[in-house]
């Protein structure tokens, strides 16, 4: 059956984007060489979720979805909707004004039984509290931002526990796997 | 030469310690078997260096450091001086209200030659403020906290750089070692 899986990569110390939605730390930390991780992410992945934040720094960095590797369906979750749909290297994205379930459906709908891919923290952090969430998927990288973007950052949430399915290390990153228990 | 190491658990999202300095998903997580890099840790240290709130915890919970293995020197930087000299297992601590400076150096000079461990944020945070900090260890936890106590908290700070040194499966923890580069 098709997952729900968020992957994104962060600070040791729990950011996914420093000051300012600053990525540069994480483009300066590439893991050097091939990343397995990333090829089976790639091999998974039908469709991809994507949220405002995160497409405002593809929007800026022109990098495309893992360096242009990824050139499936995509849809954007934001309700301040842009002018023109968003296109990355080429294909051009849904955005969508909905709930999260729905999005999660028509990404789930697009990905023809494989399995649907969540960049954005706020899409993440929707999915967990609606239960939507599988797995994630984190590369973690070996600096201390000290400010920035958390990647769960839920005061008056209930702690959700999670059991380890792998661990990795890829260059100087360190690739971790995590099923979402409850 | 001896090291200042800093060592602490953490869950996946950045956090050492839940809301109201709340611990109980730490020791509910323990590695369940035993812990070769906590093994490692103890024949390190020749002395601990422990902050304010660890210490509170450690009164509370009357649990021992390290669960009880370690019963050698300790000392605890707090600027609030308790009335009594704390004791942990049998051992008593010194109190120092001094620098951080200081008390890295009285630790150093009881270490005997071996390492220094730091138990506590905001000790750690000192150190690698005035550059005294060499490693850090970290017991990954899976568990999703969403708040309390981060890992370390410096939004005006600037980014701190870290080489991994080894990354390693201890039942569900993930015991990750990392130098100070700059």
């Amino acid at each position: 059956m098709s997952k729900v899986l968020w992957h994104t990569q962060m600070s040791l110390d729990g950011f996914i984007a420093g000051p300012n939605d600053d990525m540069r730390w994480a483009f300066e930390a590439e893991s050097g060489g091939p990343d397995e991780t990333i090829d089976e992410v790639l091999e998974r992945v039908g469709a991809l979720l994507v949220g405002r934040r995160t497409q405002d720094v593809e929007d800026r960095e022109q990098q495309g979805f893992y360096g242009g590797a990824y050139n499936g369906p995509f849809f954007v979750l934001r309700h301040d909707l842009p002018e023109q749909p968003p296109v990355v290297k080429g294909v051009t994205g849904v955005v969508l004004d909905v709930s999260i379930e729905e999005a999660v459906e028509r990404a789930l709908s697009a990905a023809g039984g494989k399995d649907v891919v969540i960049l954005g923290a706020n899409i993440a952090r929707q999915c967990l509290a609606a239960g939507l969430l599988d797995e994630i998927i984190i590369h973690l990288t070996p600096v201390l931002l000290g400010g920035g973007v958390r990647l769960f950052d839920q005061p008056d949430g209930r702690p959700v526990k999670l059991k380890r399915t792998f661990v990795a290390e890829r260059g100087q990153l360190t690739a971790l796997g995590f099923e979402v228990i409850d």
